[in-house]
């Protein structure tokens, strides 16, 4: 049964922050040329405007370093990795989104770490020296990249500090982030500095416990940030986190209660929410980032995260990634928008899509949104998620819509992933599974990766276009409407019965 | 109803010169930027082994110059563009088939000339003058590309001189080509000459003559050449020409003909026989060309013409080309396997599946051939065409084949092209018939170019795998079937069901 | 002996337009590849704000057409080729300087061509045909680029009429300039229109009449335009040109006249002077083009000509050029900053040595020039020109030049030209004059064309920085020298004597 | 005063293996970009056969993986990253020289490691386990690239176990030679496996010692290895380590009292020596491998190592590089031929130099050698080098060569490394020393970095010609003497004389 929609042109703004901000593995790997590979391709083909990731830092990017002069340790700052790393990002025409941390070993207060790649989660042995190097990095990136630049670069402090990523109590992240924050403005007032950058555990405590504390202390802060998962308790078998997924208006009901307590705090209520991490499972083994069920999954939350949030940053855009070891298998679960060998997942098109919609939003509902832009095209985003573990699969999601047509005729492409289209994992299962690939199983799979695509002629009738939209289970559609001018009759010779079936 | 086929995995070697050859634009269009840029993408894909075009000494190459010395004329060669050609051809891992003509005006006895780029077709005004010309050509060619690389490059005397490309008799091509044959020869002996390159016109009297003409002169000759085009009688309408076709048995006839009158005579009975020219239409505004009913026309030629001749080189591989004029827009009925924007037309799929196709010819129809690789690959085309003009269209043509298995399990992928898919002239139809593209139209055009394509497992059961092949009128559908190791169980905590719907 | 300057930092605004314009051959050639090459590599090196040739309307581009529609004849606009080249300009950050001219052969007058690819150069037959073909081209042009782009291109009107280059009179060329400059303003007021085009033949006549004709006759004109070259009568010997050159101050004193005679009419008193083509020598088969006296020729031409002239365009970018014929050699005396195979000649380095010139003109005499930038950069050009064929050789010119210090250490950077160092064409003869060259031949040649270079450091003394300059005969010579902040205390460690004579 | 030296053409094979092998940092480091980069560049200009270095099993690379399945422990093998670092060793044409080693974590018997990047350096706790990871290794990469490749990749077994690199003792190195060696040639005896991959201490001792213990045991051994450094005590200063270089002589020796040891036993009298390290320091942080000295020190190495070793690795390549920490600034002393941001060093022009020498040789001297090809092209190499420390300097070393004439003319370059010429970090201190480097900064020391060049004609004069060359204190010189073909007289209306100046 298909849904009948008599739709309007007039809309409202869709808020769509989907290009915002987009996460990485950490900061270390943005040396790797596959990593610089993927990054181009995703900025190419999305665009994103900032890039977070853990691990500035980390001594494996280096930038803090203590040799011995004259008997004592004399402090000095290598930015050798960060500027390739940054300069690799300003090339790709994204910028650093800042996060703070984790903590380089010789200034380290213990040993505790965190992933294989043994990120140090310990409070700072000497605060002094903390706010030195993170005033020392601020003042290096200004005189390199120029001031008007780098007030543009958010700064968040540290990650997760309400759980295993930082070793010390909530007052002790107060204390970290109150002495960071002043430092941060103490090198230019511009620079702007959020937190607390909490999971979801705990989370109104911590809200209401670090919006006081900023507010009683007069502490900066110039947006709220914070992470948002979706998955229930993982099963974990060998290399695998096994999960189920909460619905995605969980998410959004968490950005409401986020925005709720932040309304009651004069110093945050006009600020903007950043979700600097979300994602389906908050695992980088777990299989259902590789499937169309997540792409319809997360194209549920872009719909409407944007009512809500002002950023919301996929965790993440890339497989290179390591932090429950290096990828045993081309797909593996990955957070990634694109797989290694540079494969787009299902995922990558609903970034894709929803970096296409048009920023006049003409109707939305739990499958579909229609939007619109000023020269005239229409952009239907359609999806249908469930999870198949119960054995079932839903009716495909049928729509005719009709639309205000502004000229005669129009040129409407549609692409849809799921099922054999735009599915690479069911590809590369198809080929046995291959831990690496070979040149031509890495085609195979960008071929493969492709959705399926077709377009058609839409002519109007009584100011009118009309067009169908299904959506079958765990299937994402998007259908691209354009104004066309036919310059048919230019061709005065042109008869179309001689073409050979040319419509 | 589907036709059975039970197919043994034993053949005899597929015939399959399908990238042995290609046409071109007249030689002074190889300079330009788009022509190497659409022979760049086809040789990626198709990878021909020689390329054939006209216009070597045409004014526009330039190579015969004349200039005052002391009052009398003073004959040099200019190579300056001949050189940058043949470099640019080289560098695409594509060699010249040489093809001398037509003549330099200042040589010309006349001024009769063909085309919008008005090549001279009158014969030498001085015979010796021409000769001289042809061997400080090839002498510089050696010089420059070295004789063990030069003497695999065929030459052939002339085009087409049965009919308006020559305008002297038939007596008078002979003429041309003993002294161009002896004159090759004389520059090396190994060097490779070949004529009459006549198309379909008063074809038998000119095979018989010539060949008896080089028998009863002992005038060399190494392959024969010919054209063979099908198309019927045109209807010319402003800039296009509408034409119906000849079946392809046509050509196919044509050529078993051609191979008999060769059989006839001992100096061409075992020599190779060249089609340097093929097509459907003859004509460069004929639709035909764009349409997806070329594209499974030419396979049925494709599929059996290698019993015949040793080449069959198609006319041409781009649409960068101007016999009649510059194209007028993008889709306008060229002879390009790749129209300008560097956009693939259907047929240009032919030529890329065949060439995939397995060296064992297993079994061969009207609609299909079903070909086997060494390394166990099974490659099956299909095609079916039919001219819509009567109002009909054919009901598909479906296969269920089975093949011997070698392995438990195998990778099937599909391609299909017609209909909405790989049919970039429709899209563009969809479009609004632009005359030239902007960059998005342009991108969309690519995207819309390509084949639909879809892949999924075969299992063997009883040491056989059993394969469908449905094939709608006017379509092209190639199937490649790859055996696989599936290795499933090396990721011994790999639960599927948890894959969300991973088959 | 030296020159001794004592500088004061406080100069004058140095008028350099040195980049605003650039000459090409053909039309018609901007298709091809080598072309494209060598503009890429200008335009990464140089960059050009605007490009001028002739051409546009020539058959070879192939804008008009006339086809039989109905046994009358039916006009139509190809734009095949114009958009084609007109993306490749955008492409490569290059505004057309567009030029209408020459004839279609269909709308021509007469027979009469100029050039080897014979460009018509009759009056329209029909005068409203041709308007028409104007009109309908800058429509297109707006509506592919959109008009703010397409209004910042100037138009000038046919090219040279004052001599061979039009078949009519000076009354007809005004006609022709009236009725397009009308049309011009009648697709949009805010196109720029220009004339008269002429070379420096009775050009105090046509300037007084064409001023006079547009002043009388209230004909639109928004800049003057004019050639200048610096040839002397020629020598023709086979396929050079043999020219002896005025001195570069001939031009000045050009440019300074047609400014004066601007001065008397209202209409252009307060309009751009265009020199929309100058060289030394008219004469693409001159061997002046290729020598280091012409670089230091040009300069000094440089050095001045933005006191009178709002746009000075070498003739031209290119050798990829076609006037005299397809070159016969690499190096044969072509306009071209770049000879065939992207081989830079030594007045590419004038172009681009002014391309760095500052903003700030502290210093010119006959011989250098020494200008400053905000940044503190100070950047001097040397030149010395002597036509060697009286058998003798000026001596260097040296200089001493003390100029202010803002920092207490500066980096020195100098590059020369001339004899060993960027020369090209002498390298071309040491290696035997080959006329086509191999891969490793044209290496060895795009290597010998970079200049000499070295770089020192240079520390201020009392507040100011002292700086030698020596030019030998046919060199040309730039020093930039930077301002430097000397890091070496930040390395504690730093033991220069260590280092290995590092300094 | 000029030394004369009357050649004739009769040389003897010049043994010269420059482009064998070179050496790397850490296998992790191959993922890098700018390593990339500068692997590419450097094949580009060189072309070495093989790469060698540090840390294939270290857990970076990540190949030993142990996760618990059942309660117990599960050993699997991921190559993710080992196959993206040899496919891009493929793509840029050079070959694994693999070096087993260093210990995974996992498979460790201890907790001592070596350098920033900690690789440990203790025997395995199971020589079963690291057999069967061995094996596993090589097993999969025959299957990935083919064994007919594969066994051209020699295979060396761990690094100098005689010092710090190794934990364990020299029995317990002959232990992990033995069950290594033959796990090797299990997997497939064309396999080639070597050590004892010692440093030059304790050396005699050592060879003698495996020597015997490989024929007593009769263990597989292909080719014998060590490593040559040329440096004195280091005097370490902060982030430097300064030293003196003992006479390269002191390597050549080596070289000789290796090859009589080896001449003393049966199994390896016959084998190649590979010298799998040298440098003149050892020490990446010691300024020598950044200057002019180094490429003359290193060259006087060249001109003899290959009379007595089959392969010399310079160590290493680039400096992307991590032993002694992350390089702190652009010039620091690391071993690479290329600093990072692609500046080739000094050095970096002695291997492409006697990458170009010919295949005899017919004059070597301390400074100098003279060397022929085929096709008659001389290659001169010459150098001098003294350590200024002494504050003294050498004079020039002038030539004055004859040598036969098979030509009337030749074609002469000459390239000169040294002083202000192809001596980046020299320029790097004339700007100011910056740590990191601006693009602009980068283009400036990528410009310097080339050699002074220059070139000329050289006459026949009976039957001889007769060159110059002067070498200046550390400076490095390369000419190269070509046959031509003068072409001049095809030009019959070229006046030289009027070419302003060309020769």
């Amino acid at each position: 049964m298909k849904k009948q929609l008599q739709l309007s042109s007039k809309g409202k703004p869709f808020n769509n922050y989907v290009t915002h901000c987009v996460g990485t593995g950490r900061m270390g790997l943005a040396l790797q040329k596959e990593y610089q590979e993927h990054l181009k391709f995703v900025q190419d083909k999305i665009g994103f405007s900032y890039i977070r990731g853990h691990g500035l830092f980390c001594d494996d990017v280096g930038i803090y370093q203590e040799i011995e002069k004259d008997g004592k340790p004399f402090v000095y700052y290598n930015f050798t990795y960060l500027d390739r790393i940054f300069d690799y990002y300003i090339e790709n025409n994204i910028r650093p989104y800042i996060e703070l941390g984790f903590m380089p070993k010789a200034l380290a207060s213990g040993d505790r770490t965190i992933f294989y790649w043994k990120g140090n989660v310990t409070p700072p042995a000497d605060y002094n020296k903390w706010v030195d190097m993170v005033k020392a990095t601020l003042t290096h990136l200004i005189e390199r990249y120029g001031r008007d630049e780098v007030i543009k670069w958010p700064i968040e402090v540290w990650n997760e500090p309400n759980i295993g990523f930082w070793a010390g109590t909530m007052d002790e992240y107060f204390k970290l982030y109150e002495c960071t924050a002043r430092a941060i403005k103490e090198v230019d007032p511009d620079l702007k500095v959020g937190g607390p950058a909490i999971c979801g555990v705990d989370t109104e405590n911590w809200l209401h416990s670090f919006f006081k504390f900023c507010r009683d202390n007069n502490v900066p802060i110039d947006m709220v940030t914070r992470h948002c998962y979706m998955a229930k308790q993982p099963k974990i078998v060998g290399r695998y986190v096994y999960q189920e997924m909460f619905d995605p208006s969980y998410m959004i009901d968490e950005l409401k209660m986020t925005r709720e307590i932040m309304d009651q705090y004069d110093i945050v209520r006009d600020k903007e929410l950043h979700i600097t991490e979300f994602n389906s499972s908050y695992d980088p083994v777990c299989p259902v980032h590789d499937t169309p069920f997540n792409a319809a999954f997360i194209a549920r939350v872009l719909s409407e995260a944007g009512d809500y949030a002002q950023s919301y940053s996929y965790w993440t855009f890339s497989d290179v990634f390591e932090e429950k070891g290096i990828p045993a298998a081309v797909f593996h679960g990955g957070f990634g928008l694109v797989a290694n060998y540079m494969i787009p997942k299902p995922t990558f098109y609903t970034f894709e899509f929803f970096s296409k919609a048009g920023n006049e939003l003409i109707y939305r509902d739990e499958n579909i949104i229609v939007t619109k832009d000023k020269d005239g095209r229409y952009c239907l985003i359609g999806w249908s998620y469930h999870d198949p573990r119960d054995g079932k699969t839903l009716d495909p999601v049928s729509y005719e819509i009709t639309l205000p047509a502004e000229k005669a005729q129009y040129f409407s492409v549609t692409k849809v992933v799921g099922g054999k289209y735009g599915n690479a994992a069911q590809t590369w299962s198809n080929l046995g599974k291959p831990r690496t690939l070979t040149k031509k199983q890495a085609e195979i799979l960008k071929e493969a990766a492709k959705p399926l695509r077709y377009d058609s002629k839409v002519f109007a009738k009584d100011g009118k276009i009309s067009v169908n939209m299904d959506i079958e289970c765990n299937h994402l559609v998007m259908t691209e409407i354009f104004p066309v001018n036919d310059m048919t009759d230019t061709y005065w010779e042109f008869d179309t019965k001689e073409f050979y079936g040319l419509e």
